[in-house]
């Protein structure tokens, strides 16, 4: 009897934690007789016909996915419409799944990747070939409705908050007056700026503001609140999403592009910041602009983080093989101190293509700052260390070339 | 009979490993029977007669010194004249040591720091008041001569490079024309840039393109070789020093500055390469500005680099006691392999005020590389890990309150 078959895609932005979902789904397989197939490059790959083999990777590589950032089989931002929409994709995907006899379909990715997989839940309906489709979430922005939070962000918020915490070191050093500001990923949405406040163990410690999307930006009150901070502390780190928005509700770094002359806007938002508080107080104040950094720091993951997202990509294989589909596996928080979690089955009907953004509760009443409601949330998530090997110096990731098909 | 009476002060930017020199001038000093006065924020601080004590602080907290990041008693830049060109400093200072009993100089810093250092030395003839005087290096720039390499900046390449190979596996997951900028610092030398090039170990690895000071920027042979890197890799990964200049000897980032309509130029040498390749090859580069990160990673010191750093503020006090005086300690490179370095006695004369900047011999045939013998000699420096420990997620930095005297 041959095996059942699965084909496992990656989606969107990679994660320091996107690999351990994937040797979840991979260690599961093998120990449930489920053979493994992979798209590479995510849903471009598989529609292309572009798949690899998982089993006949060593278990000792598999093991090593657990450090590595990065989504060892490539990701890509292609996404598939509806039946209606797109029939030719539908008819394509049909044909490659067909011709390697696969009927169980997991995809791990964020809001719109699993948008694309509550679409093919009703691939049998449409194209008469009988496929399972399950979700594993994925975002370092914890933007997923859903779920309590998603696999990536606890590494990214460990990583930003411990910067935020070692640059506050040195800021101290360097005596009064200093201003710094750290631009974080978060288009629409505050998690990974909220996640600096993690750093801080007294009110003089940094971050000393914070400016999420969450709060449209005020001028005049920035400026008061930064006064506040540089009189009280001699000092202000702001850590800043990039998406953050005027009154007008368009993107800082945007707006400005018409009020330079036609030339390209140079730096996002933590540049613009930096650039009115040189122009309003005298103060030039130092930019880290992380970037992808935070979203590839495997040195620094969190060990809470790596567990989950392994364990999502272990329950979505058990859910294929116990005939589910339509699901996400979703975290369920159960307490926080000690922090508890189960796994949820979601319907990818309740998760694709929404948007969570931090809830009024979690935000201080002066806008500048997260309550101890949401540090109650973000501590567990950026709990434990999983330190990878180290080679001359540095971490010791060993890429993996998967068997093509 | 009263213990001998040393102050020790730390000048210029901090490092990761600024405090681990401190922690071994103090626990040399406590060993040898040498009283260990500190100034707060540099020489600032010893001139205003801000000082404190450090034979108060438990041997335990003197010991997590050796993981935290940032100068424990401040910094400053505030620099000394010759006794010709501001006696009233040297009159001043000649107070301060007098009110203490103070007899001997530690100076922790820079090139800048170390010409102060080396004016010093003179401090009996101007003033009749008998100072011995040793120089500790210290600096992420790599650029003090007569030491194999400064302290600081082998945690610094380490957390480059871990960042570079990270994102490396980040960009390769997105498949090909990608295009990441890392702005590291580096005013004037490229020691920075160019320790990224140990992230690499394969020429399909990240980087693939290095920026240096030491070489004028050349528009067309940037392109020609981003165009080369495209072909080749499918993507480029470039480390650029904060510091490149065009062939006008300018820096590029300020170069530009005439050409905004006198708009202040938002980033730096990062975000105006991203620029220039989105116009001339229309590629959205993503631009990583890694700012005070870079210096502050005490997660990700270098176990050799912190020993480095302890080493030479234990033989700064050894020597002191000694009688010496007019002497930076500097470490001398043995072997590359195995890395084997002892301790020089460098003459201040011959450090103060210097640059060192990358030699030819390191820099690649094409500018945007190195060589096999810079790789030797950086590749010791970043080796070993100096892991702290970590408390609720985060590296557990516990910053010492230091007794005022």
């Amino acid at each position: 009897m041959t095996k059942p078959r699965a084909v496992y895609l990656q989606s969107g932005g990679p994660t320091a934690v996107l690999n351990a979902s994937a040797q979840g789904a991979i260690e599961t397989a093998r120990r449930l007789g489920l053979s493994l197939y992979a798209a590479y490059d995510g849903l471009a790959g598989l529609l292309d016909g572009r798949l690899c083999d998982t089993d006949g990777v060593s278990d000792t590589a598999i093991a090593q996915l657990a450090f590595m950032p990065g989504g060892s089989f490539g990701v890509s931002r292609r996404m598939i419409g509806t039946f209606e929409e797109a029939p030719e994709d539908w008819l394509r995907l049909r044909d490659v799944l067909a011709k390697h006899d696969i009927h169980y379909l997991l995809i791990n990715g964020g809001n719109g990747s699993l948008g694309c997989a509550e679409r093919l839940v009703d691939f049998e309906k449409h194209t008469g070939y009988k496929l399972g489709v399950i979700g594993i979430p994925k975002t370092i922005d914890n933007d997923l409705v859903g779920t309590d939070n998603s696999p990536g962000y606890g590494s990214s918020a460990k990583f930003l908050a411990s910067a935020m915490r070692e640059v506050g070191l040195d800021m101290t050093s360097m005596g009064w007056g200093r201003v710094f500001i750290m631009e974080t990923m978060g288009r629409h949405t505050g998690w990974l700026a909220a996640a600096c406040a993690a750093a801080s163990r007294n009110p003089h410690e940094a971050p000393h503001l914070l400016l999420l999307p969450e709060v449209p930006f005020d001028q005049a009150r920035f400026l008061a609140a930064l006064d506040a901070s540089l009189a009280k502390y001699g000092q202000c780190a702001i850590a800043v999403a990039e998406g953050i928005t005027g009154q007008d509700g368009r993107f800082v770094a945007e707006a400005k592009k018409s009020e330079t002359y036609g030339h390209e806007q140079l730096g996002g938002a933590g540049h613009w910041l930096a650039q009115l508080i040189l122009r309003e107080r005298g103060i030039s104040a130092h930019v880290a602009q992380v970037d992808y950094l935070q979203r590839a720091g495997g040195h620094l993951a969190s060990a809470t983080d790596v567990r989950q997202a392994y364990v999502m990509g272990e329950r979505a294989v058990e859910w294929l093989l116990a005939g589910k589909t339509g699901l996400m596996a979703g975290i369920r928080r159960l307490n926080d101190h000690p922090y508890c979690w189960d796994v949820a089955e979601v319907p990818l009907s309740a998760v694709g293509d929404k948007e969570k953004r931090l809830p009024p509760e979690f935000i201080g009443a002066d806008g500048f700052s997260v309550t101890q409601a949401f540090l109650d949330y973000v501590k567990p998530l950026i709990e434990g260390e999983r330190i990878p090997p180290f080679k001359d110096g540095l971490p010791d990731y060993r890429p993996i070339a998967w068997p093509r098909v």
